[in-house]
């Protein structure tokens, strides 16, 4: 069950508010690298947790953490609309500056929201919950957790130069921060679990059997006319423990040419297809 | 450049066509855990990669794979749709077993292919785009590659599963092992690179400077009735190498009490908001 | 700021698990009469809250239920999966029952979220925040509210219609008393605010120099051979209090025939356009 | 069966066209607030009445006027966009002005339309479906109609105010005008039916047997720090006249802590998991 | 402007209702093949039409017989829906031919819309106006309204194969009869202009100074093994009359190895790209 | 099976880099009208071909091409991004050229990708695959692929008079080229089958029975007030050889007027409703 409380989790100020910059601010709201993914996507993790409970916690616990970032984001985003024109006054057209601002919006702060922030990205895209991973695999959960992480702490990095508001730098370099644990507590789970060596191959439960095995350890160049280039991955140990490394180069197809025939009779197709 | 030669990646045989199985056989091809995604997540990756040139070969070879990995999977939904009905008999409403099939088709199969593989998932909804994950961070995108392919296995291994036809579990149990390897190629990436203690945080190029560092290891324990829960997160040195983890509980709202005041003129609000 | 406690708002018991009513729960977690949609648009307009600051405290209340009612209604979507299939048999395929059990449930979830619940409707699709509604303007958001409740416990009877499971009965009794509960509170914010005839029409801030009014108070009826339908907005004192209802029937048209010329050279038309 | 006639049914002006002005209507045309939502709105419930077949006649009259709006708006859209740049000029890289209409457009009324209207938001958003609330229960469908024609008129107050343009502003002063009667029509449905006392709950069938009325008239107050914000909906008769609202603070979760124990073999779950 | 008439454009008969069935033709009217999409296709070309007004009121008179099919469909579906179940009844589970009545629904036909049409196709998955094509270019549009009533009227034929209603194979048989002249009227434009060897290349207007010509008429042979497929393409005088077919096998890449070279310092990537 | 060499189909050379051009470029690979859709579209086209298999060799081939298309592009996206800002510099707030680029600039090319292509429209408006049309009737098929072609050449052709880049200017030339190819080659395949009047109606394999002929060859004149534009589709010859053109004006109605009665009990719907 969830609680409120009234204050934000994090301060928020802006010293020059800046319609353009709540656009780009709506990409760590509603987009892909956004808060309501990750608040969305621990959330559904945890309601899915089977195992030892634990990791049910730590996932809702995190999921909370988020939709309190959600909160504060919202708030940095109204606050930068402050003063945003929404009214056209007769020498705006001739005046590059208003334009260039209006250029810059999204001219849905004014049209749809009144000044606040939006479930969309800085395209003023809306979020859209396919992008909540959540398989029942913890494993492939938590890489999940760590890839969301890692596009968020690069999205929050980047808005951060892209701002010179002393007041937005700083609630900035608290995402970044939070990102940083968010990203190693996601990893710390699968090292406690004995690390990429047990984790992998995900899912590790998978039988053997059920694995054409001759075909999972070599990297397959498909180019023409490049090497393969040469890596951790292209020979030694696979990092499961279980082989090693190889390279097939040039690839042989493996199956057949493929054909289906004709068409059938009252499928839809043309009579010249039948 | 692309080229394309006549034989599939691997051969593809359908003992007893299926049209439900058909129907879950879409997900490997555009659920999000599919290859559409990672066919053009690779791409993507491989067009906008910068550094060291090697990694963008790594990239788009492996994207061609999975355009392959496209191509055998479509050859094989149009083989389990052999045989479905596509005309109504007089005595189908009153037969389970007909009204069970067609139940448990995608009528599209019928109605919009024409007994072909779509850009769809399981549910029969179309794939979407914004699932191409490329930052322009080289670790940021292996952990979403490797996270694609974690769930990519999962899917296949579920798939597996749910077949008693031997072709199927064989064309799977090569998906199955490819999956291994490219979940393996894209970690063994970052840990040429130093492993995860040089790679984190991701970006590891922010300046830290920008970072509110106080906030960047704690857990933070969001829930009013329970314990913190133990583990490699919550004591022990930081997975990037650089602090110890520690736990905040319960945690203090850092910010203040959000208030936007009244609506300005013009805006679109109610009078008594103004 | 959030917080969490470990217990759900509401028991959940499942007698006995139905993976077809478990796929039909999903519209009350993702579809447009869900909870997602109810808790992410209170909490968006609750952020954007400008004028008496108690609307904001009621809004993020409860956003901050709703939140809890995800997590109850995805646990019960866990608990209808609890023996679902997960391998097929070598009898299935002539099993009817087992067969239309499959065919009732969304295959996603076995494929993808391992027999747990996801932010889908019971089609599947999943739930995209361009339904969340928060305008700015208190009468349009409280009119929104209204309906999103309106529609959710429509929604939460006719799932209680759906299913003779005890548990799930019990449960939804619960989601259409709290509906119950937020249709009116939203409505009773308008009524505290001097009610329809005080908030109408929205928004109320319009100054009537901007409205055309000879347009405002007439039925249009479009049809060339129905009578207009008789009723309150046909004839009486509008519901703002300022003006008659009236009918104007048949319409005539107000503007010119529309023409664009030609087309510029240089837009890609064909020459024969231009 | 729908008709056509040539003429407009409301005049449009053009004083100076606008490309920047032409994206904002957008919103009117392709948003969630504009025209086709309603037109589309209105033609689905009418397809689905059933009852008072007069109902049923003012929803398909309304979606024809509805329909009427498009095509006027998207005339509108295409005059604004005459004189708009269709190619590069040398000096248009140092010419501030030319880039700020530029950045301020859409692209795609240059790339993918030809200079007029789509049927995409003010962001260029393709409108969706999925916002057509249809529910087969009157009630909810007016309070989802007096909804959107309240965001409708929101915005038209809002693009009103962002022009200069005197036909511009003749135009939107007649859809102020139009919304304005939508809105009340929809809610006179209510009133004629017995007003909200009788409406309420929505929908007003579902036996008092299906609902822990216990549950259905306290506002919860789930805020850790912040008193009951006191109103029309936390204490007095319940808007059906049927209880007296009352308010619980804080709450006390009804539920169990959920668990769901260990992962199924062969459900695609980490080893450790099971 | 638009009018209504009360009755429909063709008589709507469902002898035996049947849900499953109602979702199927739910494809004719949200799917990418159906009746929205043309009605409001033809509603923006019209909207957009430039040149001859003749083909602006050709495209709007369509437009408007278009709505007239939405509607008369949505009838067909409410009626297949009359007698599907609302409620569980005891012996369902148990109850093969029920349960396959059930997995065969679009849930929401139950849930959502109260047993009447909806704006999605037979998957569920809402209509999208992404999907409607208006260029400007008369040609491209003809083309992809000879398109759209192509895969209409293999739409229309499958769905006539699907039922065994006579009224229902009735109303398809109209279906298909109007979208062979729909089909037909499209490419007549085309060649009312001079046929295509006028009209392409699309646009036509586009000056020959702007195409490398040399790369505008042969095929390429991408295939590594496979001869090219001979045919009208292959060589023989170009469609539009201007040169000769020929075959370029196996192409040869005409650009660079592409680099993008190192990351910029500040734009989010690693260290190590830098 | 796909292969890949490492030079671009085509030389890619941006003389000088421009982000609004980026933002342009982005609709020829993720738009409606570019490369993502017709690879996609040739590839699902060829995955379902039945009949003479030189039709999905045609297919594949062209695909394959199309992905190299996508490459290229992709690159030129990239290298107009170079140089855009990455940092708020502490002037740029009053310097409206500066404002303008960013204005003018999808700010996910810095905030999500990097400075790098992504899957998007120039919107920003992710592709999404419900537009890879694939019917399985070859005829249908053709026009689609036409209508992409189309729609893509009069898309290369703005694109080319957008910008003022030689190197740009010269890629497009190619693409320009390369679409009319494309357009004729799938034109090319229905002459080659007899031409439009063997092929039509699409599906040519429709029996007679199945289709009331009496509706097939009038064109409907819904206007009330319009003549009916005379051209090659309303008298004469029909273009499939069968009959001849004629019209019909005004329409009758040949249905009922819909009634749908009362709502079922249990159905959710209003008291009054039943």
């Amino acid at each position: 069950m969830f609680h409120h409380s009234s204050k934000l989790q994090y301060h928020v100020k802006v010293d020059k508010p800046d319609p353009q910059f709540a656009k780009y601010l709506q990409q760590a709201i509603g987009g892909v690298e956004g808060e309501i993914r990750v608040a969305m996507q621990y959330m559904f993790q945890a309601m899915g947790a089977r195992g030892d409970a634990k990791y049910r916690d730590l996932l809702m616990m995190t999921a909370t953490e988020e939709l309190s970032h959600i909160e504060f984001l919202g708030h940095a985003v109204a606050l930068n609309l402050e003063g945003a024109p929404v009214t056209a006054q007769e020498e705006a057209a001739k005046d590059p500056i208003v334009n260039a601002i209006m250029g810059g919006m999204n001219p849905r702060h004014v049209l749809s929201s009144g000044l606040s922030a939006m479930p969309v990205d800085s395209s003023g895209v809306p979020f859209d919950m396919s992008h909540i991973y959540a398989t029942g695999n913890l494993a492939a959960d938590m890489t999940a957790n760590a890839m969301a992480e890692g596009s968020g702490r690069v999205l929050a990095s980047r808005l951060y130069n892209m701002t010179d508001d002393q007041g937005m730098k700083d609630m900035l370099s608290f995402l970044i921060a939070r990102d940083t644990m968010h990203q190693q507590q996601w990893l710390a789970v699968i090292e406690e679990l004995g690390g990429m060596e047990a984790a992998l191959p995900i899912p590790n439960s998978t039988p053997e059997s059920h694995e054409a095995t001759n075909h999972s350890y070599y990297f397959l160049n498909t180019s023409l006319d490049e090497d393969t280039p040469e890596g951790r991955w292209s020979k030694g140990k696979s990092l499961d423990g279980k082989a090693e490394f190889s390279v097939v180069s040039p690839p042989e197809p493996l199956g057949q040419k493929p054909d289906l025939g004709k068409a059938r009779k009252h499928s839809g197709a043309q009579k010249e297809q039948m």
